[in-house]
Parts: C-alpha cells; sequence; structure tokens
C-alpha cells in the first residue's frame, strides 16, 4: 500500500487524516467545509486546492466517508440496503469523475425502521472500523450505539449489519436549549442533575410530560435553574436508553459498544450502567480512520 | 346577582365576557394584553382604563383567571394544594387592592406530578366550569384533557381535582416545526397523514427514535413533504395518548373528557378513539364562562 487520503467530510466539518503504507496516521486535519456550508459543485473544488495540498496528498487516492456522498456534498452515492459486511461497502464505493489521483466515497446503509426508511452515512464506517479493531467481533451478535445529534443503534451480526434505528435525541436536547420553555444558557455538566434526570425517565414513555418536569422541578421546586441542561441530558439520553435497547431485543445486563466522541460517550455510560447495561467506550475517531483503512487497504 | 365582567387573562391574550344578573352572556371581546406583553405593573392600569369601559362594566365586581395571578401578571395569587374543590377555589379567591367595583383573581393548582411538582392556572376554571355543566359529574372519578401548548390531564373524584400532569405536546410540536431538521411550512390538516402518525407513535415510548421518522419517510421514502406536520401531529399526540392515561390509571376503553379548543380537541377525540378511547368534547371556552360563573355566584 502507498498510502492514501482518509477524510470524515460530514455535516458541519471534515476531518482528514494521511495514513502511511502501513496503515499509520502521519497527518491530520479539520476543515471548516461541512457539506451544509458547500455551494453546488464546490466539494470538487475544495478537496483539490484546499485539502489536497494542506494534507500533503496530491498524489495519493482518497477515501471519503459522511455527508459528502448525499445530495448536499459531491455527488449523491446510493445508500447499500441491509444487511451489510465490510465486503459489500467495498464492493459498492463510488469512484467519483475527474483527473488525478482517484477518490472514492463510501456508500450509506439503508434499513427497515419503526415504520419508516433508516438511512445513515458515515457512521457506517466507524461501525466496521469498530469491527476492524477487534477481529473477534465479526463473530456473534453485536449492539453499537453511535450518540450524537442524531444517535445510531446498530446491531451487528457475524460481520454484517442486520438493522439499525436513530434517534434524534442530540437534537432535541439543542432545539429544547434554545426554542422551548426549557431554554438555558451555560453548561450540561453537573452529574448530580444529569442522574436525577436518568431517574425522571421512566421507561422512556411520556417524554412530552416528563420533559415538563424540566421546568416546574425549578419554578415550583427546589432545583437551581443551572442544573436544567444537565437535568434535561438525563431525561433525554434516559428516555433514549430506557426504549431502544428494549426495540433491539437486547435483554437487562448486555453488553452495548459506544462508539464516539469520548465526552458524549461518558453520558451515555453513566445513563446505561443506571439501566443495568455493561457498555464500553470506543473513540469515534479511531474508529473512523480504522474503517476507512479496512475499506481502502487491498483495494487500490 | 348584579352581573360581573368575567375573564380568562392568559399568557397571549385577554378574553372578557360580561354577564347579566341571570349569568347569560352580554358582551364579549379579545383584548391583546397577554401577561407576556405585559410591563410591570401596566395589568391594572389596562384593565381600568382599557377592558372596563371596552366592556361597559366600569362599576361591576371582576373575576380573572388565568396567568393574570402569576409573577408575569397583576399581583402573584399563590397556588392551592390538591385535593381542591370548587368550595376550596371560592375560599382563595385574592381580591387585588385599588379603589373602585372589586377585582378578584382566581388561584392556580398545585400538586405532586412524575417526580416533581406540577402547576396549572386558568385550566382549573374551565375543570370546575365542565363539572359545573353537568352537577352528576361531581360524583365519581373522571379525566378531563385540556389539549393545548401544554396539555393538562386531570382526574376530578367526587368534585375534587386530585391529581394532573402536563405534556408539553403542543410546544414540542410548534418547537420541532420551526427549529429542527423536521421544520415545515404549511397547515397540518390531513388526516390521513395524522393517522398515519398516530399508527408510528407506538406505545408512546422511544419518541426521540420515532420523530426521527417523520424525516426518513419523506427523505428515503415515498411520502410528501406536505404531509408532515400531519404526520408529526399524529405521532405526537398518539404518543401522549398512549402514554398519560396509562400513567393516571385508566383502562382502555374508558370515558375521557376534551374540554379546550374545539379544532385541536377534534384531533385528540380522533387520537383517543384510534386507542379505544371514548372521548366526549366540551368547548373551553364554554366550560370557562361556567366555571368562573360557579366561582362568582352567591359571593357578591
Amino acid at each position: 500500500m502507498v498510502g492514501f487520503l482518509a477524510c470524515d467530510w460530514g455535516t458541519t466539518n471534515l476531518r482528514a487524516w494521511r495514513l502511511d503504507g502501513t496503515g499509520k496516521v502521519v497527518a491530520e486535519r479539520d476543515f471548516p467545509f461541512g457539506v451544509s456550508r458547500l455551494k453546488r459543485g464546490e466539494a470538487a473544488t475544495l478537496f483539490a486546492e484546499e485539502v489536497r495540498p494542506a494534507m500533503e496528498a496530491q498524489d495519493l487516492p482518497a477515501l471519503l466517508c459522511g455527508m459528502i456522498g448525499s445530495n448536499l456534498g459531491w455527488t449523491v452515492v446510493p445508500y447499500l440496503n441491509l444487511p451489510s459486511r465490510l465486503s459489500d461497502l467495498k464492493a459498492a464505493l463510488h469512484r467519483v469523475e475527474g483527473e488525478g489521483a482517484p477518490v472514492r466515497i463510501v456508500p450509506g446503509l439503508r434499513g427497515e425502521g419503526l415504520g419508516a426508511p433508516e438511512v445513515m452515512r458515515g457512521e457506517e464506517t466507524q461501525l466496521f472500523g469498530w469491527l476492524a479493531l477487534d477481529p473477534a467481533r465479526v463473530q456473534g451478535r453485536h449492539v453499537v450505539c453511535h450518540p450524537g445529534t442524531h444517535a445510531k443503534w446498530a446491531v451487528l451480526e457475524n460481520g454484517a449489519v442486520t438493522r439499525f434505528l436513530t434517534a434524534m435525541t442530540g437534537e432535541l436536547f439543542d432545539v429544547l436549549g434554545k426554542h422551548s420553555v426549557l431554554r438555558w444558557d451555560g453548561p450540561a455538566d453537573d452529574e448530580d442533575a444529569f442522574r436525577e434526570g436518568l431517574s425522571a425517565a421512566g421507561e422512556g414513555d411520556a417524554l412530552s410530560s416528563r420533559l415538563f418536569t424540566a421546568r416546574t422541578r425549578v419554578v415550583a421546586g427546589d432545583a437551581s435553574a443551572e442544573t436544567t441542561p444537565s437535568y434535561l441530558s438525563g431525561l433525554l439520553i434516559g428516555a433514549e436508553v430506557a426504549s431502544l435497547p428494549r426495540l433491539l431485543g437486547l435483554e437487562p445486563g448486555a453488553d452495548i459498544a459506544l462508539v464516539g466522541d469520548p465526552a458524549l460517550c461518558r453520558w451515555y455510560e453513566i445513563a446505561l450502567r443506571h439501566r443495568g447495561f455493561a457498555p464500553s467506550v470506543q473513540d469515534g475517531e479511531r474508529a473512523a480512520i480504522a474503517g476507512l483503512l479496512a475499506l481502502q487497504d487491498g483495494v487500490l
């Protein structure tokens, strides 16, 4: 392998790594080129004129995952239907047109959710990266949770993604914090209030009612307003972890792998332990690199 | 009775009725004086200089319910703790200071909710109005739902409000429609899409996940974007009616009285029937007038 340029090109930014022929990261950098900010046709130009030179990767093959394969990105790469294995994804890498070193985009995945389709772009690469980081994981059934604005919960069975569900928990938190009667300023870093929110989440039912307790515990109770974001974070994450594992058929005490931002995974870890699950945490960036490497390796 | 001026003075507007000595409404009018728009101390002046003259009620006693009794209103009237009967509320009417014909404010109610206090201001008057409209309702146990931005579900037992819960369903609908990835323009008037949302609500669990189907059914499915508000309305109201009656101990098939805006009650009626309940609908304005009359009558 001659090395390659690996990118996680998402909605809000682009994270790039140059890997050498042994798969080692030799350069890394963030670019403010999230697809939500791109003008039509701009992706190819920015990549050639900004990303490649900055990464000293003019002549290297490139592999991109994330929303860059959507209608807001470089070109639309069709979703791959479940069940999907690493080899399926490899076979479906989409080479974009153009001169110079090849650029390929990882397709997203599409499955059936709660009465409507489910789609992901970017998380699939972290899922297969999580598998690649420990080949023993190819055996058996695993549930992986990728927390975030739109959290993804995926079932992997003998190396194939067989099902996944989305929870827009992060977006609910943001929208309620900015625009609702529960709005606040300040950080969500109070573990006691977070745990209070976990307890208030019940069995994940009656969320529109439980949410209101974030207000009344302050207005008509004794809680301080500064604890509202932590309480609400606990309530929303608590409702998610009370519901999603059950929908995916997990028994109490089951293992759940968290893959994503370590700080956010830490809160999910507390929430999962609170409900009796056995969480592990994998840094999402490392999983993304491992996934891109597994997809690139051997197909140059 | 000499007649009186009855007002439902809420967050966004003030609705006033002049009743004659027989309890008949002889004048009615809306004023854009919702407490969210009031400057400090302005309520008394607006009432004396705008509302009374416009209603030709300069010398009549006045009875006000709603947020006018909050810290944003005329003066803070303490909540009455549950259980609370009409006679308790009558005894706690708060007469505001000032010259001229007396002005009294109905206190709100306070109870214990889902691990946090619950409060209402204004809906209590409609609850007792609903009782007053059919005295037979003073017997037995009834559940009354008042839909709205913050829907209230109350239990009435032998004439006393014994418990209530809030669901911020209406606010979630507004906030998601304006500020989330699910945002839309246009009306929520498609009954088929509403019913599709009801079915997608499941048992009221996993709401942050089910909400996401409002997006994927359009982006990755075959649904038209114009149906999103109706679908989401069905999903949110469906989740509410799947959860709240259970929390209040209602059996399938139970009677539930809807008291409020008739157009909104109509959607709740569809949702309750969908889950096998037996809803009835009472116009909220008529209930408010009946409640104010029951509170005023005999205590002049």
